[in-house]
């Protein structure tokens, strides 16, 4: 039905990954898992995003770190949204990992989400799926509220100390 | 029918703005352009944002610089597509910019693109649009072939010095 | 009497606003702590802003990391002092967190100190309220004495080796 | 009355100090600007901190760039609240003016606002003296409408292009 | 006979990198120069790397800016060593290409010189053909002899004013 | 036969050095490692550098930390090629490292990898050595498909989960 | 005879600061270790940079971290020679202290060494020192053949591996 | 009788550099200026280092950009104190020469000044000779009395706009 690949450079990746997949299970998104690197694979890159349309996937989320080329990669090969999401890697607090992969040159864009956030590449991948989907904007709204709950649950917390 | 928002800051960052409203235009989007300051018209950006999904608007992108709040103002307040584009000001190389709109803390993203990339902004606006507008694929295929071309035939001049 | 809104973006940056908390109350000054997240919670944080010179509080602290708009936010919306503490995140050392805070494009200022300097931040707040409650000065005078003399011990110590 | 210093580490500073003075004195608050270095005239500095309380000036805004010591050197020898000004250089971008003002060590606390920002060192200048002098309360509320009004009116602008 | 490739990501890129191409002739290498981006012409790039060995071609160098990936991409579908030229571009001071291109994750190298370095991405190479060709050893030696020579020249001149 | 030289500033860069000694080891290259550093033995690495080339060695690879400035001297004082391998010391997370060894000036180039990258540092002195030795090229195809297969097979385990 | 202080901002830099004490007392030389803050108590620092060219003190090494005004504000009252050693805090890696001390303005230099670089602040003190005891020249070389030697030795030990 | 060298990498630092030779000058320092590149004439840079000392040579300012090794390599060769002056080159604003200069590791110390700051390199070399040469403090004591009394005349002058 609603498709979403996230595919990781390593699998070391997949820490920070995991949490993104769980929120678009969570949201009833199919999720299919990937280890694909841009380097070590790269006919497997080419191949995954050259046929990714064709099976149904609909958004995809490259996750990498350092030189972080994969998202652009699959980028250049597909027309479907691609969401970057930049690995802190053991050097250079991610700063590498997020300009190698938002700054990418004028024609193909890579929609990037913050260092190390799998959470918020899910949601807007989400955001994404539901121009088309509408049910998920509800879910999303309902999502939004549950979070602005908590806040303001723990705000009363620290009212009643 | 297919609409996306350019909302920005300053008026003076519609030199950048722009290179992408064209792009929308020559795709067929219909674009609305704002100037809408998260902080010197709070209210007004608020509304804006809550409105949005109601009138018809389906991505919007936020164009801010330095400490550029307005895509996050603008993602906290509807569940629709927020791109998040940084522009260049006067210190910081467009640095502060970046990090205040890529670093959105979880629950609310900000799709962000390449300092002062007003064209990839766009571009994403319509990757977006087509899962919704499948026809936009096919044109979005079109402009990567034209952009190919372009590379190939300039490539071919230097084969030929 | 003399009161502070203490407004933190997540009750994890509870660990750094206490201290601050502490120095406020030690100077005998009314706090409020809040859990108010710019982007979980932006109509609370218009709220809050808005009615917050009405409740009579004076000064605003806001504490947030990442791309922290929480000061920023609050500040459009009220004309009381709004000091920004940015808080360290997990990347990148707190540098988002501070040029999202202290780089406010023109007309709404947020009064920024160090990166976790919640005890600045506090000690601020005093000095803003000192204009209109001058026996707070006294108070700070005291501090500073207690601190000066505290380092010239440390002095005395090397001396006496 | 309300009085203000305005103190630049060198006469340079003045192209983006004035800016600041200017809005004050839109504000009706007197304003005094000085050239004092904290390295070249330290012992000038020493003298203006310390005395400055006892000649009026409620709020002292401190401009320098590079290594700039200027504000937190007066904020060690006066209890008043300052203001710091970071003045961009022929390098670095203003980052090292930023990072020397900003980030105060526990005790001294330095209210910064953005590189270049002298309107809003002014402005918060006015958001301070608010607390004793209501009425500039009222001002600021005045000066905000103008703002939004003047962002609404380029808004408009774009919606009848 | 000795052939060097010099592929750069836009055409924009040749006022750095006819800089090496020079020294690579005066040194009587055979240089092809192309425009391929790893972006818009996923494809070319492609072949290229998997024909340059075939076709003779004994050193890569890539340049390009922002997200640099073309080196990267290059390294990853050829066993030749690749050079990369990281491009200064419009933001970010080189920044982004310079992160973009040397900080490849393990298994696949890319030989990284200076941002806008040409000059030495060509002298690299030609110390790299050295290997096979001893010749280029000798014009190399002679080459830092010229250069050296320059420089004692003008030490003289400050000598003699 | 094919000899490599790794020279490391200080003995305590091993750890990271020995992983590249490692692969080299495994392609059958001749390694030669060595403590020299280019402050505190300043002759040392002068004399080494000027009889490497007729010692047989034939790629050298230099790893230092801080103000790295090791495999620039070295290159200074060789015409074979040298790489650099940028080592993180306890601050400043290798940046400094990096920057002073691959921006180098002009005329003499430092093939710089990525920071703690000893592996890659070892297969780039392996594709430099293989124009020169081609059977080196079959052993890295070999190796590239080992790398590939691996990261094919983590994939597979995360279709079967 | 021979004097050198040795002035940090705070207790807590003594264990970078003690590494340079050891070396000074090693070569012979007397050495003052102070705390004090430029910031807590300026008016002990000034003091005592007033004071210290009468008391027979010939070098001085503040050592400070964040906003580092020490070294600077030392410098600015004597005209010793003054070395600034940047102390690494809890963020931002010791860039501030770094910038704070380095980018001194035109006029009041600080002679800066590495962050958290103790034994080279101790050092550079003994060359200054040693234009006027040129005792210590001979001990300098003494030391340096030491460390050469150390180097050396360590080098051995790979080659018996 | 006082003499001071200063080398810089290249004739195009000049334009930088004689601001601190005519600060020497006006001192009655004498001074030798030079072109040595380490890169390009590391023999010429170690003879010059070794032989300085012999030459009545009391103070070295190195004057380099980018990687810039030129003060390290000649400190590591004479136990002269050497003063570092970063220059800034086109790209990275002087920050990979600073970091470059000042992060020598442990056993051979850069005095390093601001990146373009010739004026306080010359200042720092003087203050090391004043060791020796007492009376050169004298002449400072009157160039910091002539520089404070420039500002106070400045300060002056808007005092009575």
């Amino acid at each position: 039905m609603m498709k979403v690949a996230m595919v990781m450079g390593s699998d070391s990746d997949y820490q920070v990954v995991e949490r993104g997949e769980k929120i678009l299970k969570d949201f009833g998104v199919d999720v299919e898992v990937h280890v694909i690197s841009a380097h070590r694979t790269p006919d497997r890159a080419m191949e995954f995003a050259k046929t990714a349309e064709g099976k149904g996937i609909e958004v995809i989320i490259g996750a990498a770190g350092k030189a972080a080329h994969l998202p652009g990669v699959l980028a250049a090969l597909t027309v479907l949204p691609v969401i970057g999401l930049p690995i802190k890697s053991s050097t250079m607090d991610g700063l590498d990992s997020l300009l190698s992969i938002v700054q990418m040159p004028k024609g193909i864009p890579v929609a990037t989400v913050a260092i190390d956030g799998a959470e918020n590449a899910a949601l807007l991948a989400i955001q994404i799926l539901s121009g088309k989907y509408p049910e998920l904007r509800g879910k999303m709204k309902d999502y939004r509220k549950a979070m602005a709950d908590e806040v303001i649950e723990k705000d009363k917390q620290f009212r009643i100390r």
